[in-house]
């Protein structure tokens, strides 16, 4: 017997992608568009039209009950509208009313991108099998969601889990959300390189001064550059530490351009753990690299999906 | 029809409370007996049955069904054991095991003082309604305890919501936890007061110098105690817009004798939290003073154990 399928959209700044998903996570069909990310509103709308016209046209799409998006935030999923930091030309847009317009009027689960990555983790990958978990991207921004008693834990408006955004330094630089000393302020992979050209590291001939440039060098032994990702790493580990101490978590899983530094980051933030995740109930968190690829949007978007078809199946979701 | 009751302990470094309460959190009967926290672990538990020992010869403990425990933390309510940190005599103490030992078998159900806290101000206090929500006492130390979807989130070993302990300052002062810069290291009592001596304040002929009497001075209009209560509120205000970032909470309630300072904490505190809690689904967090008084533990152990009752008729919890 053929199962039920699950339509999923990941909404980035860069890229629109869409995938029909089975019930094991498989992608059976898949769609992509460039993000016209400064164009106006409705240029980005038709970009996530022509994603979901290749979908509702593949055979596959007879099968499909539910539309799972996995969005750039802030989202709101009461109101179903998306306010996107990078695609300026959507604030309140409302994406769940123009997804469900081109679908056919199917049910349509909005949630906040860190959501879909953490659901897509949970039900795939390194936080598989644990009923409580913190899973975040560290790259040009940090995001993040989180697992409680089993399930994803989107928060009413889809956006729980926004550990980038916490401050670990009250008295801290001034971050761009208006908030100080916020962990994205200080681990980001944009704050590893200023910090590093800050304080003196230069780049090599081919002019890279990016994280993963500050990244070998930290490798090859460089003081500053390895001096970087430990307070990347420190800012990483307050915040990770501040969140087993709020809500209990086993297991943290960091993915994203700037966790493939791996030990260069993985060994002072497991360093840095002990020193601020004090409490009994806390300290033994694991940390643990993300397993899913790029496709952990998609992925996590059917995810939502999926939890949605069950909740309703279950009779806890109208 | 009489409804079945539910006993209550709340024990802390100061004195044990018992109470058996009704479906509504009418207190019933009652039992109080100051702990002997610097005897050994036999002592504690024996002023424990003493209080036991009123409530089951009270006529009402034929009604009584399940035993509820809020106890000061560590806890650990998957081994049914308990750590204060005030009670030295009690270190992974089988608290529960004893209960149940001096109960006839009744199921008992243990959580953490700011589990019990929350769940009693959501039963019956300033939370009441609000699905998501923090639940602070600010005092000689900081803890709290959340409510999500609708429901207080102990966390698996009973422990979640342990705000005091999560470092908003990670270069700060070192906390007794082991931890850096936390809430509590900032934002307690004795630190608003260890300040304002640090900084020049100096008590009054009575020489009172706790911060009840650093808040007399702050009203006075005495700048380095107004000083003192503006930074303990930075250092809540950054935890709280950290719980709000992280879970999605839409109330923040706060009890403790810190709280009775009025406004010379509340304003600066809802002015700190419009600096940190910047996120468009952060940032309209409401902070109210608590409503439970002396009863807050009994009430809320009675509630964890009615929450138990209302689980085991579902069919959730074996």
């Amino acid at each position: 017997m053929q199962t039920d399928l699950n339509a999923a959209l990941d909404i980035g700044g860069t890229k629109i992608a869409g995938a029909l998903v089975d019930d094991r996570g498989r992608l059976l069909v898949r769609a992509t568009r460039p993000t016209p990310a400064q164009e106006d509103g409705a240029a980005v709308m038709r970009a996530v039209a022509a994603v979901l016209d290749e979908l509702t046209a593949a055979p596959e799409w007879s099968r499909t009950s539910v539309v799972g998006i996995g969005s750039a935030g802030p989202v709101d999923a009461q109101a179903g509208t998306v306010s996107p930091v990078n695609i300026p030309g959507w604030r309140d847009f409302p994406l769940v009313a123009g997804v469900r317009e081109r679908t056919g009027g199917l049910p349509v689960v909005l949630v906040g991108d860190g959501v879909a990555m953490t659901a897509a983790e949970h039900w795939q990958g390194a936080a598989r099998g644990h009923r409580n978990a913190l899973c975040m991207v560290v790259s040009t921004g940090v995001g993040g969601g989180l697992v409680l008693n089993g399930r994803p834990h989107p928060g009413p408006t889809g956006n729980a889990g926004h550990i980038g955004h916490i401050s670990v330094d009250l008295d801290g630089d001034p971050c761009p959300c208006g908030g100080r000393g916020c962990v994205e302020r200080i681990a980001s992979g944009p704050n590893i390189a200023r910090r590093a050209l800050a304080e003196g590291w230069r780049p090599g001939p081919d002019g890279d001064a990016t994280a993963a440039a500050v990244a070998a060098a930290a490798r090859a032994g460089d003081a500053v550059a390895l001096r970087s990702f430990a307070r990347a790493a420190q800012a990483l580990a307050a915040g990770i530490a501040a969140t087993a101490t709020l809500v209990e978590i086993e297991i943290a899983v960091i993915g994203g351009g700037v966790a493939n530094a791996g030990d260069i980051l993985f060994a002072p933030l497991r360093r840095a753990l002990r020193e601020y995740a004090t409490l009994s109930f806390a300290r033994d968190i694991t940390v643990v690299p993300a397993q899913m690829g790029t496709d952990a949007g998609v992925v996590g978007a059917a995810a939502a999906a999926q939890q949605y078809r069950e909740d309703v199946l279950a009779g806890t979701t109208a």
